[in-house]
Protein backbone atom coordinates (compact mmCIF):
# COMPACT_ATOMS: atom_id res chain seq x y z
CA UNK A 1 0.00 0.00 0.00
CA UNK A 2 2.98 2.41 0.99
CA UNK A 3 4.72 1.15 -2.54
CA UNK A 4 8.01 0.45 -0.51
CA UNK A 5 10.18 -2.55 -1.94
CA UNK A 6 11.20 -4.04 0.92
CA UNK A 7 9.20 -4.69 4.39
CA UNK A 8 11.05 -3.72 7.71
CA UNK A 9 13.19 -6.57 9.10
CA UNK A 10 12.21 -8.48 12.64
CA UNK A 11 15.44 -7.43 14.54
CA UNK A 12 14.42 -3.87 14.18
CA UNK A 13 11.46 -4.34 15.94
CA UNK A 14 12.68 -6.00 18.80
CA UNK A 15 15.58 -3.92 19.08
CA UNK A 16 13.40 -0.92 19.53
CA UNK A 17 10.17 -1.94 20.96
CA UNK A 18 11.63 -1.64 24.58
CA UNK A 19 14.63 0.60 24.32
CA UNK A 20 12.45 4.02 24.16
CA UNK A 21 15.09 6.20 25.21
CA UNK A 22 17.22 6.34 22.30
CA UNK A 23 14.72 6.02 19.62
CA UNK A 24 12.34 8.59 21.22
CA UNK A 25 15.35 11.30 20.74
CA UNK A 26 15.96 10.02 17.07
CA UNK A 27 12.30 10.55 16.88
CA UNK A 28 12.37 14.12 18.43
CA UNK A 29 15.35 15.12 15.94
CA UNK A 30 13.37 13.18 12.66
CA UNK A 31 10.16 15.51 13.19
CA UNK A 32 12.64 18.16 13.38
CA UNK A 33 14.21 17.26 10.09
CA UNK A 34 11.16 16.98 8.11
CA UNK A 35 10.29 20.42 9.05
CA UNK A 36 13.44 21.66 7.84
CA UNK A 37 13.17 19.75 4.70
CA UNK A 38 9.71 21.43 4.27
CA UNK A 39 11.24 24.71 4.42
CA UNK A 40 14.01 24.23 2.48
CA UNK A 41 11.38 23.31 -0.28
CA UNK A 42 9.76 26.26 -0.15
CA UNK A 43 12.18 28.22 -0.04
CA UNK A 44 14.01 26.67 -3.31
CA UNK A 45 10.68 26.70 -5.21
CA UNK A 46 8.60 29.76 -4.21
CA UNK A 47 7.14 29.80 -7.43
CA UNK A 48 4.82 26.95 -6.98
CA UNK A 49 2.29 28.35 -4.87
CA UNK A 50 0.48 24.60 -3.97
CA UNK A 51 4.56 24.04 -2.83
CA UNK A 52 4.76 26.92 -1.03
CA UNK A 53 1.25 25.87 1.28
CA UNK A 54 1.74 22.24 1.77
CA UNK A 55 5.23 22.83 3.01
CA UNK A 56 4.71 25.67 5.12
CA UNK A 57 1.20 23.30 6.49
CA UNK A 58 3.67 21.01 7.00
CA UNK A 59 6.53 22.62 9.01
CA UNK A 60 3.73 23.26 11.26
CA UNK A 61 2.50 20.55 11.71
CA UNK A 62 6.34 18.53 11.64
CA UNK A 63 7.07 20.97 15.06
CA UNK A 64 4.02 20.28 16.26
CA UNK A 65 5.23 16.80 16.47
CA UNK A 66 8.41 17.34 17.42
CA UNK A 67 6.69 18.87 20.61
CA UNK A 68 4.91 15.86 21.25
CA UNK A 69 7.54 13.82 21.53
CA UNK A 70 9.71 16.08 23.78
CA UNK A 71 6.64 15.90 25.71
CA UNK A 72 7.24 12.22 25.76
CA UNK A 73 10.49 12.21 26.52
CA UNK A 74 9.87 14.75 29.28
CA UNK A 75 7.12 12.22 30.90
CA UNK A 76 9.93 9.60 31.48
CA UNK A 77 12.90 11.98 32.21
CA UNK A 78 14.58 11.91 28.46
CA UNK A 79 16.66 14.84 27.68
CA UNK A 80 17.65 15.84 23.89
CA UNK A 81 20.86 15.27 23.14
CA UNK A 82 23.04 16.46 20.03
CA UNK A 83 21.43 15.39 16.36
CA UNK A 84 24.26 13.23 15.23
CA UNK A 85 22.72 13.05 11.44
CA UNK A 86 20.76 10.33 9.70
CA UNK A 87 22.89 8.36 7.17
CA UNK A 88 19.56 6.04 5.72
CA UNK A 89 18.34 10.18 4.86
CA UNK A 90 21.53 11.19 3.68
CA UNK A 91 22.47 7.68 1.68
CA UNK A 92 18.66 8.53 -0.11
CA UNK A 93 19.85 12.51 -1.06
CA UNK A 94 22.81 11.10 -2.79
CA UNK A 95 21.01 10.01 -5.51
CA UNK A 96 19.38 13.21 -5.96
CA UNK A 97 19.54 14.61 -9.34
CA UNK A 98 22.18 17.47 -9.75
CA UNK A 99 20.45 19.12 -12.23
CA UNK A 100 16.52 20.65 -12.40
CA UNK A 101 14.36 20.17 -12.91
CA UNK A 102 14.90 16.51 -12.12
CA UNK A 103 16.54 17.65 -8.98
CA UNK A 104 12.93 18.93 -7.37
CA UNK A 105 11.43 15.39 -9.14
CA UNK A 106 14.15 13.53 -6.77
CA UNK A 107 13.35 15.78 -3.51
CA UNK A 108 10.36 15.29 -3.40
CA UNK A 109 10.32 11.62 -4.27
CA UNK A 110 12.80 10.76 -1.98
CA UNK A 111 10.52 13.08 0.54
CA UNK A 112 7.55 10.52 0.07
CA UNK A 113 9.56 7.78 0.75
CA UNK A 114 11.45 8.96 3.98
CA UNK A 115 7.62 9.68 4.90
CA UNK A 116 6.18 5.55 3.96
CA UNK A 117 8.95 4.28 5.49
CA UNK A 118 8.51 6.21 8.90
CA UNK A 119 4.73 5.22 8.37
CA UNK A 120 5.44 1.61 8.54
CA UNK A 121 7.88 1.62 11.41
CA UNK A 122 5.74 3.35 13.58
CA UNK A 123 3.05 0.92 12.32
CA UNK A 124 4.99 -1.60 13.68
CA UNK A 125 5.91 0.29 16.49
CA UNK A 126 2.08 1.16 17.19
CA UNK A 127 1.44 -3.15 17.95
CA UNK A 128 4.79 -3.89 19.31
CA UNK A 129 6.02 -1.22 21.51
CA UNK A 130 6.52 -2.55 25.24
CA UNK A 131 5.55 1.17 26.37
CA UNK A 132 2.05 0.59 25.92
CA UNK A 133 1.24 4.36 26.52
CA UNK A 134 3.58 5.37 23.02
CA UNK A 135 1.70 2.74 21.17
CA UNK A 136 -1.07 5.12 20.99
CA UNK A 137 0.91 7.78 19.99
CA UNK A 138 2.64 6.03 16.94
CA UNK A 139 -0.70 4.96 15.95
CA UNK A 140 -1.98 8.50 15.68
CA UNK A 141 1.21 9.35 13.89
CA UNK A 142 0.97 6.65 11.60
CA UNK A 143 -2.09 8.56 10.32
CA UNK A 144 -0.10 11.58 9.27
CA UNK A 145 3.16 10.09 7.56
CA UNK A 146 0.61 8.07 5.22
CA UNK A 147 -0.93 11.20 4.45
CA UNK A 148 2.10 13.20 4.19
CA UNK A 149 3.55 10.76 1.81
CA UNK A 150 0.20 11.09 -0.17
CA UNK A 151 0.80 15.22 -0.33
CA UNK A 152 4.86 14.86 -2.14
CA UNK A 153 3.28 12.28 -4.04
CA UNK A 154 0.34 14.75 -5.71
CA UNK A 155 2.86 17.36 -5.88
CA UNK A 156 5.48 15.51 -8.38
CA UNK A 157 2.28 14.47 -10.47
CA UNK A 158 1.21 18.23 -10.13
CA UNK A 159 4.24 19.66 -11.67
CA UNK A 160 5.61 16.42 -13.43
CA UNK A 161 4.49 13.91 -15.98
CA UNK A 162 2.60 10.56 -14.68
CA UNK A 163 5.45 8.28 -16.52
CA UNK A 164 8.22 10.39 -15.39
CA UNK A 165 6.88 10.12 -12.25
CA UNK A 166 6.57 6.26 -12.20
CA UNK A 167 10.14 5.97 -13.71
CA UNK A 168 11.95 7.97 -11.02
CA UNK A 169 9.82 6.23 -8.18
CA UNK A 170 10.28 2.64 -9.28
CA UNK A 171 14.08 3.82 -9.41
CA UNK A 172 14.16 5.35 -6.06
CA UNK A 173 11.74 2.78 -4.19
CA UNK A 174 14.47 -0.15 -5.22
CA UNK A 175 17.35 2.13 -3.92
CA UNK A 176 15.41 2.17 -0.68
CA UNK A 177 14.79 -1.32 -0.39
CA UNK A 178 18.61 -2.20 -0.58
CA UNK A 179 19.26 0.48 1.45
CA UNK A 180 16.85 -0.90 4.67
CA UNK A 181 17.83 -4.22 4.09
CA UNK A 182 21.12 -3.24 4.84
CA UNK A 183 20.77 -0.99 7.83
CA UNK A 184 22.36 -2.38 11.12
CA UNK A 185 18.89 -2.43 13.15
CA UNK A 186 20.26 0.23 15.14
CA UNK A 187 17.36 1.01 18.05
CA UNK A 188 16.68 4.38 16.01
CA UNK A 189 14.04 5.39 13.34
CA UNK A 190 15.98 4.33 10.27
CA UNK A 191 18.28 2.04 12.37
CA UNK B 1 10.79 50.04 25.60
CA UNK B 2 12.03 47.98 23.17
CA UNK B 3 15.76 48.93 24.06
CA UNK B 4 16.34 50.21 20.34
CA UNK B 5 19.31 52.88 20.19
CA UNK B 6 17.51 55.05 17.39
CA UNK B 7 14.06 54.74 16.00
CA UNK B 8 13.34 54.37 12.40
CA UNK B 9 13.50 57.09 10.00
CA UNK B 10 10.81 58.29 8.26
CA UNK B 11 11.70 58.10 4.92
CA UNK B 12 11.26 54.09 5.31
CA UNK B 13 7.95 54.71 6.57
CA UNK B 14 7.11 56.95 3.59
CA UNK B 15 8.73 54.39 1.47
CA UNK B 16 7.16 51.10 2.42
CA UNK B 17 3.24 52.80 3.59
CA UNK B 18 1.70 52.72 -0.38
CA UNK B 19 3.93 49.66 -1.38
CA UNK B 20 2.97 46.79 -0.20
CA UNK B 21 3.74 44.12 -2.87
CA UNK B 22 7.44 44.47 -2.05
CA UNK B 23 6.70 44.31 2.22
CA UNK B 24 4.70 41.45 2.41
CA UNK B 25 7.14 39.41 0.00
CA UNK B 26 9.83 40.06 2.11
CA UNK B 27 8.17 39.71 5.61
CA UNK B 28 6.99 36.49 4.36
CA UNK B 29 10.62 35.25 3.97
CA UNK B 30 11.41 37.43 7.50
CA UNK B 31 9.35 34.69 9.03
CA UNK B 32 10.59 32.19 7.89
CA UNK B 33 13.67 33.22 8.70
CA UNK B 34 12.95 33.72 11.63
CA UNK B 35 11.15 30.08 12.41
CA UNK B 36 14.93 28.61 10.42
CA UNK B 37 16.44 30.54 13.35
CA UNK B 38 14.23 29.20 15.73
CA UNK B 39 14.77 25.13 14.63
CA UNK B 40 18.59 26.24 14.13
CA UNK B 41 18.68 27.45 18.42
CA UNK B 42 17.62 24.15 19.21
CA UNK B 43 18.93 21.93 16.98
CA UNK B 44 22.41 23.45 18.26
CA UNK B 45 22.01 23.59 22.06
CA UNK B 46 19.44 20.78 22.92
CA UNK B 47 20.95 20.43 26.20
CA UNK B 48 18.68 23.45 27.29
CA UNK B 49 15.11 22.49 27.84
CA UNK B 50 13.91 25.63 28.09
CA UNK B 51 15.41 27.08 25.09
CA UNK B 52 14.35 23.82 23.13
CA UNK B 53 10.49 24.33 24.47
CA UNK B 54 10.86 27.99 23.38
CA UNK B 55 12.29 27.70 20.29
CA UNK B 56 9.57 24.69 19.07
CA UNK B 57 7.20 27.07 20.25
CA UNK B 58 8.28 29.82 18.70
CA UNK B 59 9.12 27.97 14.91
CA UNK B 60 5.28 26.68 15.04
CA UNK B 61 4.69 30.40 15.42
CA UNK B 62 6.57 32.10 12.99
CA UNK B 63 5.79 29.14 10.18
CA UNK B 64 1.72 30.07 11.38
CA UNK B 65 2.66 34.13 10.51
CA UNK B 66 4.41 32.92 7.26
CA UNK B 67 1.02 31.28 6.41
CA UNK B 68 -1.02 34.38 7.45
CA UNK B 69 1.84 36.90 5.45
CA UNK B 70 0.75 34.32 2.09
CA UNK B 71 -2.95 34.51 2.78
CA UNK B 72 -2.60 38.42 2.30
CA UNK B 73 -0.75 38.11 -0.68
CA UNK B 74 -3.03 35.62 -2.50
CA UNK B 75 -6.11 38.26 -1.44
CA UNK B 76 -3.97 40.67 -3.21
CA UNK B 77 -2.63 39.04 -6.52
CA UNK B 78 1.05 39.24 -5.32
CA UNK B 79 3.10 36.08 -5.69
CA UNK B 80 6.06 34.52 -3.70
CA UNK B 81 9.55 34.97 -5.35
CA UNK B 82 13.21 34.18 -4.75
CA UNK B 83 14.43 35.62 -0.55
CA UNK B 84 17.64 37.37 -2.16
CA UNK B 85 18.29 37.48 2.16
CA UNK B 86 18.56 40.31 4.75
CA UNK B 87 21.26 41.83 4.71
CA UNK B 88 20.88 43.96 8.12
CA UNK B 89 20.35 40.67 9.62
CA UNK B 90 23.24 39.14 8.04
CA UNK B 91 25.32 42.19 9.07
CA UNK B 92 24.27 41.56 12.75
CA UNK B 93 25.51 38.08 12.69
CA UNK B 94 28.87 39.46 11.40
CA UNK B 95 29.06 40.52 15.02
CA UNK B 96 28.71 37.67 16.82
CA UNK B 97 31.71 36.04 18.92
CA UNK B 98 33.15 32.72 16.89
CA UNK B 99 33.77 31.09 20.74
CA UNK B 100 31.20 29.34 23.00
CA UNK B 101 29.36 30.11 25.34
CA UNK B 102 29.57 33.87 24.26
CA UNK B 103 27.97 32.59 20.67
CA UNK B 104 25.65 31.70 22.55
CA UNK B 105 24.86 34.56 23.77
CA UNK B 106 25.10 36.72 21.23
CA UNK B 107 22.82 34.62 19.38
CA UNK B 108 20.19 35.03 21.69
CA UNK B 109 20.76 39.72 21.80
CA UNK B 110 21.14 39.59 18.12
CA UNK B 111 17.66 37.63 17.83
CA UNK B 112 16.10 39.77 20.38
CA UNK B 113 17.25 43.11 18.79
CA UNK B 114 16.04 41.59 15.10
CA UNK B 115 12.55 41.05 16.71
CA UNK B 116 12.45 44.59 18.57
CA UNK B 117 13.13 46.48 15.41
CA UNK B 118 10.51 44.37 13.78
CA UNK B 119 7.54 45.12 16.50
CA UNK B 120 9.11 48.75 16.10
CA UNK B 121 8.24 49.04 12.66
CA UNK B 122 4.95 47.27 12.66
CA UNK B 123 4.21 49.97 14.70
CA UNK B 124 5.01 52.09 12.08
CA UNK B 125 3.26 50.30 10.09
CA UNK B 126 -0.33 49.63 11.48
CA UNK B 127 -0.96 53.34 12.00
CA UNK B 128 0.59 54.70 8.25
CA UNK B 129 0.04 51.93 5.91
CA UNK B 130 -2.48 52.80 3.35
CA UNK B 131 -4.36 49.34 2.98
CA UNK B 132 -6.34 49.99 5.84
CA UNK B 133 -6.73 46.05 6.60
CA UNK B 134 -2.88 45.55 6.99
CA UNK B 135 -3.13 48.07 9.83
CA UNK B 136 -5.10 45.44 12.03
CA UNK B 137 -2.54 42.99 10.67
CA UNK B 138 0.23 44.69 11.27
CA UNK B 139 -0.92 45.69 15.02
CA UNK B 140 -1.45 41.95 15.59
CA UNK B 141 1.61 41.03 14.97
CA UNK B 142 3.53 43.65 17.13
CA UNK B 143 1.93 41.94 20.02
CA UNK B 144 4.08 38.90 18.92
CA UNK B 145 6.98 40.54 17.98
CA UNK B 146 7.53 42.29 21.45
CA UNK B 147 6.82 38.98 23.45
CA UNK B 148 9.73 37.39 21.52
CA UNK B 149 12.11 39.43 22.09
CA UNK B 150 11.13 39.41 25.59
CA UNK B 151 11.09 35.72 25.24
CA UNK B 152 14.86 36.00 23.68
CA UNK B 153 15.91 38.56 26.79
CA UNK B 154 14.45 35.77 29.34
CA UNK B 155 16.77 33.13 27.65
CA UNK B 156 19.75 35.14 28.18
CA UNK B 157 19.36 35.98 31.59
CA UNK B 158 18.43 32.26 32.48
CA UNK B 159 21.65 31.17 30.81
CA UNK B 160 23.81 34.13 31.51
CA UNK B 161 24.47 36.49 34.34
CA UNK B 162 23.06 39.88 34.39
CA UNK B 163 26.15 41.94 34.12
CA UNK B 164 27.70 40.00 31.41
CA UNK B 165 24.04 40.29 29.41
CA UNK B 166 23.70 44.12 29.92
CA UNK B 167 27.25 44.52 28.58
CA UNK B 168 27.00 42.44 25.52
CA UNK B 169 23.20 44.21 24.98
CA UNK B 170 24.56 47.78 24.99
CA UNK B 171 27.03 46.77 22.37
CA UNK B 172 24.60 45.44 20.12
CA UNK B 173 21.93 47.82 20.96
CA UNK B 174 24.90 50.71 19.58
CA UNK B 175 25.71 48.44 16.74
CA UNK B 176 22.20 48.11 15.34
CA UNK B 177 21.44 51.68 16.07
CA UNK B 178 24.35 52.38 13.09
CA UNK B 179 23.77 50.14 11.06
CA UNK B 180 19.87 50.98 10.73
CA UNK B 181 20.68 54.48 10.53
CA UNK B 182 22.45 53.93 7.53
CA UNK B 183 20.04 51.91 5.81
CA UNK B 184 19.29 52.49 2.18
CA UNK B 185 15.23 52.74 3.05
CA UNK B 186 14.10 50.26 0.98
CA UNK B 187 10.50 49.03 0.88
CA UNK B 188 11.49 45.96 2.62
CA UNK B 189 11.13 44.85 6.63
CA UNK B 190 15.05 45.42 7.02
CA UNK B 191 15.37 48.32 4.40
Amino acid sequence: MLGLGCETNKEWVERVAGNPSVLLVDHAHCEKKAALMAISLLNRYPEHTELVDEMSDLAIEEMSHFRMVLKKMEERDIALTFDPGDSYAQELHTQINKQEPKKFLDKLIVASLIEARSCERFQLLSERAEDVELREFYLSLLVSEARHRNTFLHLARLYFKEDVVKKRLDEFEAFEAKLVSALPSEAVMHG
